[in-house]
C-alpha cells in the first residue's frame, strides 16, 4: 500500500525464527494445566496465526544493544501474552466475532471463559516478568504503566462511540494509549533487559510511540482497502458502528453532510460487494486516504530519526520498520 | 452464628483505623485521573462498604513480625486491589445485581466498563507491589501464582455448573483456590514484608488456607441463615441457580431425591418469605448446617496449630481469626 525499501531475505529468514521460537515458548507455558475451562481457551489464543510482531520487536531492540535471544525471550512473551490479554478482552467488549482467522474465545466458548482466560494471561505475563533477574522490577513497573495507558486508550474508544464528532488529536491521544503504548512498551523493554541509559530508553519510547501510531492509521486503512481473507477478520465494521477511526474522523470534519448520507446510502448493502468499493472510492476521491498515508510517512520519519539518536545497531530496526509498513495485513 | 472468644475493645477499635487508613488510601490513588469511562467505575469499586478484612489481615501479619504499617501497606492495598479486581469480574460472569449494597458494576455501567475497571485495577495492584523495595519481586511471584489459582477456581466454579453431582472434596478443592488462595496470599505477603523465614512463611501460607476454606463454608451457610439486609446482597440465588456450595454438595449426595424435590417445591416462590425459611429447615433438620459447623470449627482449630508453630507475636492473629468466624455479613 506504502512504497518502502526492500528488506532482505536473511532479516526475513531470522524473524520467521524468532515467531516459530516464540510461538513454541508460548504453548510449553500451558502445557497439560487444568481446569480445561480456563487453559483451553488460552492455549486456543496462542493456536492463532498471530504475527508476533511486539515480541519480535522486543528481541531486535534487546539484540541492539547486544543481548542475547535467551535474556530477553521472558520480556518478549511477556509483551505478547500481554497483547493477547487486551484482544481477548477488547473482542468482548467490541462484539468482534474472528481473530487472525479463527472465532473469538467468547464466541467459541463464552463471555466468562474469556474474561477468566484474559485475567489468568495477565498473570501469566507477570510471572515471565519475573524471570528477568535484576531487569524484573524496572520491566513490570514500566508494564503496568503501559497496561494502565492501553486501557484507558480502550476506555476513550468506547467512550468515543457515544459521540457524534471526535477532532483527529482526539482520535491520535486515543490511539497513542491504545495502540502506541504498547510498542512503546516492547521497545523500552528491550531497552531494559539491553542494559541501555535511560535517555536512549526515552528515546526508544518515542520511537515505538511513532511507530505505534502509524501502525494504527494503516490498520484503520487496511481496515477499508484490504480484504477480510487478508486480514484474517471482518473489515468495515468499525466504520459503520459509532468506532473512530482516522479516516472517520477525517471525513466528518471536512464535511459531515456528505459522510452522513454516504454511510445512509452504503446501511443495509453487502460489505464486500457494494460498501467497502463506495467507502473506498469516498476516501480516495475526498484526498482522505491520501493524507492518511501522508501522516504515516511523516511518522516513520520521526521514528527514524528517534533510531539515528539511539545509536545503537539499528540495521535489524530500520528494516523492522519498513517491514511492518509494507504489510498488507 | 458461631461461638468464639470475645474480641477486646482495644484490637476493634484499632481495625476501624486500620479500616479508614485502607479506605483514604485506595482513594486517593484515583483522584483526578481521566477518562470517567474508565476511572468513575474504578473510583465507585472503592465508595462500597467493604470489610477490608484482607488488608488488615496483611497489616497484622506483618506487625506480628515487628513491621510498620506504613512499609507493609502497599502490599496491603494491592491485595485490597486484586480482592476487587476479582469481585468485579466474578460478578458479570455470575450475573450479580448487588455487591456492598450497591448494584455491581456491570450493572450501573455496562459490561465493557466493568472488564476494563477490572483490568486497570490489576495493573494498579502491580504498581503498589513495586513500591516495596527488596521485597517487591517476592510479593509479585507469589501474588500472580495466587491470582492464577484464584482464576482456576473461579473456572472450576462454572464449570461446576454443567455438573449435576459434586463430591465434597471437588467442592473444597475448587474453595481452597478461589477463596482459600487470596487469604493465603494475604498472609504469606505479610510474611514476606515482616521479613520472616521460608519456613514460617509455608506455615502461614496453610493457615490463610484453613482460614480461608473456613470462611467459605461459613459464606455459603451465611448465604442462607443471614438476611440480605445484613449481607449487602441478595440472598439463596446460588443454591436455585446451579452453583455449587458445601450445602448444596451435602444435600445431594446425602440424598438427591429430597433435595431435588425441595428445590421443585419452593420454585417461583419468593425468596425471602418462603423459601429461605424451607431451605434453613431443610439443612437443619437433615444435620447438614450442624456438619458445616464442624467442618469450620475444625478448620479453625487447624488454623490455630499454624499459629502456635510461628510463633510470632500471634495474639492479633487469633483475635482477627475469632472475629471474623463470629461474622454476621
Amino acid at each position: 500500500m506504502l512504497e518502502f525499501p526492500m528488506i532482505p531475505d536473511s532479516f526475513l529468514q531470522r524473524l520467521n525464527d524468532y515467531r516459530s521460537v516464540i510461538d513454541n515458548e508460548l504453548l510449553s507455558l500451558l502445557d497439560n494445566h487444568e481446569p480445561a475451562y480456563l487453559y483451553d481457551p488460552v492455549r486456543y489464543v496462542f493456536s492463532g496465526k498471530g504475527k508476533r510482531l511486539r515480541p519480535i520487536l522486543v528481541l531486535l531492540v534487546a539484540k541492539s544493544f547486544g543481548t542475547p535471544r535467551k535474556t530477553a525471550m521472558p520480556a518478549a512473551l511477556a509483551v505478547e501474552i500481554l497483547h493477547n490479554f487486551s484482544l481477548v478482552h477488547d473482542d468482548i467488549m467490541d462484539r468482534d466475532d474472528v481473530r487472525h482467522g479463527l472465532p473469538t474465545v467468547h464466541l467459541k466458548w463464552d463471555e466468562s471463559a474469556a474474561i477468566l482466560a484474559g485475567d489468568a494471561l495477565f498473570a501469566l505475563a507477570h510471572i515471565e516478568l519475573t524471570k528477568l533477574g535484576k531487569y524484573s522490577l524496572d520491566c513490570i513497573r514500566i508494564f503496568n504503566e503501559a497496561t494502565i495507558k492501553l486501557c484507558e486508550g480502550q476506555a476513550l474508544d468506547k467512550a468515543f462511540e457515544e459521540i457524534n464528532v471526535v477532532s483527529l488529536d482526539e482520535y491520535l491521544n486515543m490511539v497513542s494509549l491504545k495502540t502506541g503504548a504498547l510498542i512503546s512498551l516492547c521497545c523500552q523493554i528491550g531497552g531494559i533487559v539491553g542494559n541501555t541509559t535511560s535517555e536512549k530508553n526515552a528515546e526508544l519510547s518515542n520511537f515505538g510511540r511513532f511507530i505505534g501510531q502509524a501502525f494504527q492509521i494503516q490498520d484503520d486503512l487496511l481496515e477499508i482497502f484490504s480484504t477480510s481473507k487478508k486480514m484474517g477478520k471482518s473489515l468495515g465494521s468499525d466504520v459503520l458502528t459509532s468506532k473512530k477511526t482516522y479516516l472517520t474522523c477525517k471525513a466528518i470534519k471536512s464535511n459531515h453532510r456528505t459522510w452522513n448520507q454516504l454511510l445512509e446510502d452504503v446501511s443495509g448493502q453487502n460489505m464486500e460487494q457494494d460498501v467497502l468499493p463506495k467507502l473506498r472510492k469516498y476516501f480516495i476521491d475526498t484526498g482522505i486516504a491520501g493524507s492518511a498515508k501522508k501522516d504515516i510517512n511523516n511518522l516513520v520519519s520521526q521514528a527514524k530519526l528517534c533510531l539515528e539518536n539511539i545509536n545503537s545497531d539499528g540495521d535489524d530496526l530500520l528494516h523492522f520498520v519498513n517491514l511492518i509498513m509494507s504489510r498488507k495485513n
